[in-house]
């Protein structure tokens, strides 16, 4: 069902699968350039996604982007939320809202956030960003329905890597428990994750076998056919009794030549910015949408940049400010050097490293946290690094396994997954066993 | 490899098969002899895992109890730890200390708490209660085996219930990437747990298949058969490059006859005591073990009373008392009626369901917290209740899901759970989305 009035019942608008093909190349293009606007973002998974992005929110779900809230609409959830530049365009494309807007992309009061914020911006489901999470949300927003006789149906877009969570595979079950036929889970199966392949970092593989024994009614295809994908979404809609799963293999950085299939890509922006090797323009030349000319890409960026002047100026005027500088706040002798604490805990594991009960366990993050400096100068201590997933808790508890048996295990995550995902594992098991667990 | 002597490497102690049934026999005896002393404990579990517990600790693990910490000893984990009861008639069995010691059961100082304590009692490898955490622990254990070239054999007890946690589905994935096939995983299959049948809470089934997706090796086998153990245990030990899962079919309460397969004997002792329709002597002539005649059986409960008199005592010496009572401290005007949280909870559910908009989550202790108030006497609200199994993180998922579709959901487990296993969750999705879960 495609873009509706939902006081109507009619028809907005429909697309045929060229035009689709069309639209999302003009989604990357767009989404390339608000990813260089930002300076910042993850090109590698909005990319991939991008043409289940366009078939969901132009072609296959029913929705009325002039009545965000309607009852019956179908609900897209984003469960990787670090995707939000896709769905950002995707929301503009369908007419939520101008879609050059996009172009704020992680600009303060725009609504454009990093991961999206459902309280700021119309047609967001869920403010996601924690792995794992948007599946368990979907799977109750399905069972609303199946208590209240709706028709309306949930999707929900996940990443292959963040199914190493196990709460992902609790979300799974459920699921299946409750029958729940008016949900589909979408899978990005680009085969990378931050630390590296998915089947090096954490065998996923075979993801079908899995979830088919999970009893999901289970599809794979090829994610960047527009074709088989909604071929998969109407077949999805057929099925009684069981949800689905649509196992869409993708390329990660999918339509930009330098970001195919590298896994640096994952969160960053063109490198090179406007111009050059690793640039905006070579995306765009790469993408192939003609109607992006010098002219339209130099005012997308002037309305990201206009913005943020704005938004700079707002934020100067409400600093407080001297007449003038005094030695207590200017002096060099009052300036300290900074640095992030990252790095002082990777030059602490390097050093760490030499005494041989030292273990390190990564969590998809390693380079980030610079847990790498462990190992970086000294290949033979890899051996000593253990390579997790984005499984916190499990990796709490593997540690205290090798501290049991005397290791010093380091485990590293961002602070919040590291002590928020595994807090009741700290608690029983590292605590009250007294595990050396750092 | 039975009982060992570490020093000498000599075998200490073997047994056949018929003996090991007789063992489970006299060890079923005295754990339904320690419940009862206790008046608390769980009576379910406890005699469903006893076959295995006796093969495990007289005849397959190579330990010596004279060396607890024997570097080069099998390793044995509890991911239930409240069927502690058996593993200390397993450890008493085995010679870690005199069998009829266990009977001090739950007894302050005694070191038989109610879920184990790995620093209070020689041979309990891992201080456990809260579900799905000891597999993981065991796979950090099976690693540095691997690690450090140790041949040292790594067993984990689980449950089927706690096969709802996601963290579980962690360290399945986790142990199979890292090829263990120095790890097994004996699942306690009795098909019960607390808020009633496995398959109704949340259904596992197939759960075999589940498991062999997850690429482990599966044996499937009659949980009381000690033939069928040993011979699984033996057939796990030739596999090579996978962990191996035995799935063992039970009967929770196995032995004694008003707690076969019935699910309210999952946490409780015998509620008549001594004797009565469901007694200890009710229980010990279900079991079948003659040398537990009457005199023994005083003797035994003598050792448990008496130690608690003398815990009263230390008590009460340790208490501040006063010479006489004061109106301030005894007079029946400052006395308080006390009652537990959890009845308040029950009486405010039950009302506050009358509003169509609620809904009730259950983390299987639904009775237990009084959630079960909600329906107990309005079934028509029984549609309006959703068992999430012990998988509290996807339960404050799913609720996040029924809150934005403009349910108020309540979510009930023990506070440290449903705080602590869900941290990051009502961080992230119920918090920053602002959604109404209770």
């Amino acid at each position: 069902m495609p873009i509706m009035d939902s006081k109507t019942g009619k028809i907005k608008r429909d697309y045929t699968i060229e035009e689709l093909v069309e639209k999302a190349r003009e989604m990357r293009a767009y989404n390339m350039v608000s990813l260089t606007a930002a300076g910042s973002g993850h090109t590698g998974g909005t990319l991939s996604v991008m043409d289940i992005a366009a078939a969901l929110y132009l072609k296959k779900i029913r929705h009325d982007p002039q009545n965000p809230n309607w009852e019956d609409r179908d609900r897209v959830f984003w469960s990787t939320g670090h995707k939000a530049p896709a769905l950002y365009v995707a929301l503009g494309e369908a007419g939520y809202f101008p879609v050059k807007e996009a172009v704020k992309l992680r600009k303060l009061w725009s609504g454009f956030e990093g991961h999206p914020h459902r309280l700021r911006l119309p047609g967001v489901e869920l403010s996601a960003g924690s792995l794992g999470q948007g599946l368990g949300v979907a799977v109750g927003c399905a069972l609303n329905a199946k208590l209240e006789g709706k028709n309306y149906r949930v999707y929900c877009l996940n990443g292959d890597g963040e199914l190493d969570e196990g709460s992902i595979w609790e979300a799974i079950m459920c699921a299946a428990h409750y029958k729940l036929d008016n949900l589909v889970s979408i899978v990005d199966r680009n085969g990378l994750q931050i630390d590296g392949p998915t089947e090096e970092v954490m065998k996923l593989e075979s993801l079908v076998t899995k979830w088919r024994a999970f009893e999901w009614n289970t599809i794979e295809i090829d994610g960047h056919n527009m074709k088989e994908i909604l071929a998969a979404l109407d077949e999805a809609e057929k099925m009684k009794g069981k949800p689905t799963v649509i196992i869409a293999k993708t390329v990660k950085g999918k339509g930009v030549s330098y970001a195919e299939n590298v896994v640096a890509y994952h969160g960053i922006a063109p490198k090179d910015g406007r111009s050059g090797k690793e640039s905006l323009d070579r995306a765009l030349e790469d993408i192939g949408d003609s109607s992006f000319t010098k002219e339209k890409v130099n005012k997308l960026l002037k309305i990201a940049d206009d913005y943020q002047k704005e938004v700079n100026k707002k934020i100067e005027a409400s600093m407080p400010q001297f007449s003038r500088n005094y030695w207590w706040n200017s002096a060099n002798g009052m300036k300290v050097e900074m640095d992030a604490t990252r790095n002082g805990f990777g030059r602490a594991i390097k050093k760490l490293g030499s005494d041989k009960r030292v273990v390190a366990l990564g969590a998809d993050i390693t380079s980030s946290i610079r847990m790498n400096e462990f190992y970086a100068e000294h290949p033979a201590r890899k051996k000593r690094f253990f390579s997790m997933g984005i499984a916190e808790a499990n990796m709490a508890l593997v540690a205290s396994g090798l501290a049991k048996e005397g290791k010093i295990p380091f485990i590293g995550s961002y602070g919040v997954f590291v002590t928020g995902r595994n807090w009741d594992q700290l608690r029983t098991t590292v605590c009250y066993n007294n595990f050396n667990v750092k």
